[in-house]
């Protein structure tokens, strides 16, 4: 079965640019998911002749039109008005959805204005898609004529309603195909996605269902499995076997799976190891140990850190010597090695890692130009330093300066302890 | 003179959500800037025939169509075929873009495929725009037909080509409006959005031309003016007198402009009274640093901090007594005093901020909930304290502590040094 879906986006604020269009990505990514072919998205502004236009337009060439947007309270609110129009239907009065809102108002002690009570009119024949976030009621028209589902345009609102009240709509209407998408990321680091293309080349070129891609991001590069089943469970059972192949090729590069974060990893290994950290950081700022506490529970296994900004600092609360500052500088190795002793020390943590660095724009020299960075790693295996050049804008060589102390601290502990 | 245009997106990567539409919003906020009326965004997938409809559609209703991406030199890059079509031109080969593009690939030492050839070619009539960042040209159609202008997909070669090639064209052209859109953003903190209106509700009601309206962000309000004029100094006249009116209302809560950041704003008056900063933070784990030292420049009044996420880095690094986390708790306003007296003596800076808290998920109970947080603040004024309780998710109270504690520490400055 072939569904085309057509995605309409209802608001003058989106034509002015005030605003990104996130609802469209969302909805053609979960339709994708489904199975749904998404051919267009539409854009119109909070002007009924114009949506009424697109509406025929979608309804000539999608078999499912989704529109977000303009269902709120406010006379400039015309999607259920238009909808109405195109399909030939009145506008009627809900009173299910006039009693929840009703209900909705008094429990926050709010009153309720006739612009309020129009949310409640949806078109004859169509049925109602509850708000569980919201006042604005959603609503989807099934007849011979076509097929809409009018959801509200603020995301949180509108994704819900998506997942929770149409998904299960289009499948008693039989408008799901009956696969869907499903796909696993399996995320590493440490490996290029050039080096990591090579590693799995057969398999990138030989496996066809599920198929393989790679995707770089930030200091990581993700394998994407993707196929078409039933149930996750199937889908799951393809995934098993490739999965364990790429596993076995890329070893321990692998950190973790789809949403799986690289501090979470690290902290895990930590954990498992009833190991204990403290971070030094001088051109980082704090952003190491940010990211590290992102992670629920980071308690475990995060002392915390010293933020050695100013050298004082760096003498003063890391002990690093003057005479090491005045003959290296303050990005050096030797300084970072220093660093690094000294937060372990003054923490009394059992692993640490000290970033100091030339994030810019200003204080690069030819000898250490902006976005050298130097790593040191304190740990059972002593203290071993990395010196890196990074490129980009002072706060992307911050996040990679981070994110590559985690990558190389992780190979450490996965190596020597 | 009014101009009405319609954006198209080419890309089968959009309508499957794999990518966020940025290029539309960019184009879409430039027209909105230079006085150009855009009725319609359109996303179409790499398909000839879909494509050459959605142009039909859109020379009927639009003065001017932009489009972006499918101009690449892959055989699925199908844009200029498909304007080539509607308009009715051949395409040709431009020997100026050829030569072009020989040099860009010569001076890289790469191949020059057939494919790439296939870039040098532009219907006839239309005027190629160059690209400074990629080997892709735009270009630019405008006959008694209509005008469409085919811009790359990649938001770092469409954006300079847009700006620095179509703009002069469109002037060229008479297709700018004479005058076009300037706004200013006042930037508020430590004030509500509904106490600043009521605030300076009259000139909400009553001034007209620059116009005023609130926009609420994350734990600070903008004041945008907007207005057209000819010239940039013809806005910032209109600007003046407004702006005054707003700063003379609101007084000390207006911390910056337009791109002013917050942590930049307290930096300004840290280094203009020359006071040295300190930070001790908990649960935000290394984030306020972080904020502060995005500042280029930070150094000179950013001494450093302590991340003291262990109960015993609060008392061997800042002196927090044992005595008082048993008592009270690590959440609590007399830690967060201790933490910040701490941190102000071991890194010897003039005033300090502490941060102690509840980020959640877990760890909350009925007395400290999730979102509770103990701020501290010292100083020649000595130490002052705060209690707050933020909603959302871990992250979103970790930012909102953050920022709430620059908000306060930037008030204490102003009204007690």
């Amino acid at each position: 079965m072939h569904i085309r879906a057509e995605v309409i986006t209802v608001g003058t604020e989106i034509l002015l640019g005030e605003i990104l269009n996130t609802n469209t990505r969302y909805l053609s990514k979960r339709c994708a998911e489904k199975g749904i072919d998404v051919y267009h998205h539409v854009t119109v502004g909070d002007n009924h002749d114009r949506l009424r236009e697109c509406l025929i337009a979608a309804r000539t060439r999608a078999d499912l039109i989704l529109v977000t947007g303009g269902i709120g309270p406010t006379p400039d609110d015309i999607t259920r008005e238009a909808v109405a129009d195109v399909w030939g239907q009145k506008l009627i009065l809900d009173p299910d959805l006039l009693h929840r809102m009703e209900c909705f108002y008094a429990h926050r002690s709010l009153n309720m204005t006739a612009n309020n009570k129009r949310q409640a009119l949806i078109p004859r024949g169509a049925v109602p898609l509850k708000n569980e976030r919201g006042t604005a009621p959603g609503f989807f028209l099934h007849d011979q004529m076509g097929s809409v589902a009018c959801l509200p345009g603020p995301p949180d609102e509108m994704e819900p309603m998506f997942s929770e009240s149409l998904i299960p709509l289009l499948k008693k209407y039989a408008m799901l195909p009956s696969t869907q998408l499903f796909t696993r990321d399996i995320r590493t680091a440490g490996i290029g996605e050039s080096a990591l293309a090579s590693e799995i080349d057969s398999l990138l070129r030989n496996q066809s269902d599920p198929t393989l891609a790679t995707y770089a991001g930030e200091g990581m590069v993700r394998v994407r499995l993707a196929t078409r089943a039933r149930t996750p469970s199937e889908a799951q059972e393809k995934f098993a076997p490739v999965t364990r192949r790429v596993e076995e090729i890329l070893g321990s590069h692998v950190y973790g799976y789809d949403d799986d974060s690289l501090s979470g990893a690290v902290g895990e290994i930590l954990r498992s190891r009833e190991l204990t950290l403290a971070v030094a950081e001088s051109c980082t700022g704090g952003l190491l140990g940010e990211m590290i506490t992102q992670t629920p529970g980071a308690s475990d296994y995060f002392k915390g850190g010293i933020i050695c900004y100013a050298n004082a600092v760096k003498m003063g609360s890391l002990g690093v010597e003057e005479d090491l500052l005045l003959r290296h500088g303050a990005v050096s190795e030797p300084v970072a090695a220093a660093m690094a002793e000294g937060v372990m020390r003054a923490l009394d943590a059992s692993v640490s890692v000290a970033v100091t660095g030339v994030a810019g724009p200003g204080g690069g020299s030819d000898e250490k130009p902006v976005g050298m960075v130097a790593l040191a790693f304190g740990g059972p295996w002593g203290v071993v330093t990395q010196r890196r050049v990074f490129s980009g804008s002072r706060q992307n060589i911050r996040r990679i300066s981070a994110i590559s102390a985690l990558v190389r601290l992780r190979e450490l502990i996965l190596n020597k302890c």
